[in-house]
């Protein structure tokens, strides 16, 4: 005999839930952006090293027991960060064409990665020290990968795209790779040409084929 | 009236050159492999954190009044690390046709960024704290790229590329770009297929004309 399917419209016999702690826009809120704040202020003047729990609380103004018991320590710190970065509303730009939207998504990554204060980069330098932040910053990539989906779907529309599926991450990886390895790899000045030539290899390659998912 | 031009079959009025102190083989050369070998050692096993010169002369088993003199700081060991790696006589693989051709680099690459000891990520995750050792790892890249020009001159040869010019080294970031994003930026496991998949995205857009040089 199968087991009954599981249900999702009985509430599961938990007690009921207590007033929430952390109302949007609440106390609970207001601390984690002081936080936030903190941690990508103390990260871009004096690195990893320099980025503690405690230096963190007191740059914050706020009371280190609370920042210790909240986020435990520096690879918590930067993992809410980064998961906080990834709760935006972002959205692909939609310019018209698969080369445009790609041209323009990289547009966003090097400015990104050239920003000053350069809070890209000492996140991407801290993921090689912390795996959590490692694994926070594969939580944001994917993310924004996810959301990129109507990019591919919009080609498709307008056939810019074979008709077999797409394997959007891989276009996706294949348009913004030469733009992170330049700047954050390579770390060479900043080629105002890159993000466009990228997005047009990427698009070519995609319209004839390379992308395409077997099957 | 102009200056003489620069020339350059008069020797410069210097001294002559001590008897050389560096012998390659020698006892100078043995010294530079021990300590070589150490920073490698160390910084796969202790990280960047760990790597100190004093730490450096103790495995090497070199004195540190040496290793101090010669490399200076870890920056300097850094440099020279990479500066040797780049002195090794390598050059591209040649299979025939340039997707081919990319397609073994991107292998190398790929074993480079999974080898264990993991030397490369280490040397990687330095250059994010040691400006010297991004300056090193920029010129390894540099030079790497360099050496790649037959990949590209075969491939002219073959009629893989359009007539005018190509950028050899905007056509061998897109290739190899997608294999470091996805080993050292976003740390995901090794795709056996993206070597491949990658190169045939490159190839199929520079015969498409992506990476021609303007004029």
């Amino acid at each position: 005999m199968e087991p009954p399917p599981p249900s999702t419209d009985i509430p599961p016999p938990s007690p009921p839930e207590p007033a929430p702690r952390r109302r949007p826009g609440g106390r609970s809120a207001r601390v984690r952006a002081l936080v936030h704040r903190a941690v990508r202020e103390q990260l871009v003047a004096e690195g990893y090293d320099g980025l503690t729990v405690d230096a963190v609380a007191t740059r914050s103004g706020v009371h280190r027991t609370t920042v210790y018991r909240r986020w435990r320590d520096v690879g918590g710190l930067l993992a809410d960060v980064l998961d906080a970065a990834a709760d935006d509303g972002w959205a692909p730009p939609d310019t018209g064409s698969l080369e445009g939207d790609l041209a323009a998504l990289n547009e966003e990554v090097a400015a990104g990665l050239t920003e000053d204060p350069p809070i890209a980069m000492a996140l991407i330098a801290a993921s090689f020290r912390s795996p959590e932040a490692a694994e926070a910053l594969r939580r944001f990539w994917d993310d924004r990968y996810r959301r990129c989906a109507p990019v591919m779907e919009r080609a498709a529309a307008r056939g810019e795209l074979p008709g077999a599926a797409t394997d959007d991450r891989a276009l996706l990886i294949a348009a913004t790779a030469p733009v992170y390895h330049r700047l954050a790899l390579l770390r060479a000045p900043a080629d105002p040409a890159l993000p466009a030539t990228a997005a047009r290899t990427a698009a070519l390659a995609a319209t004839a084929g390379a992308f395409t998912l077997p099957g």
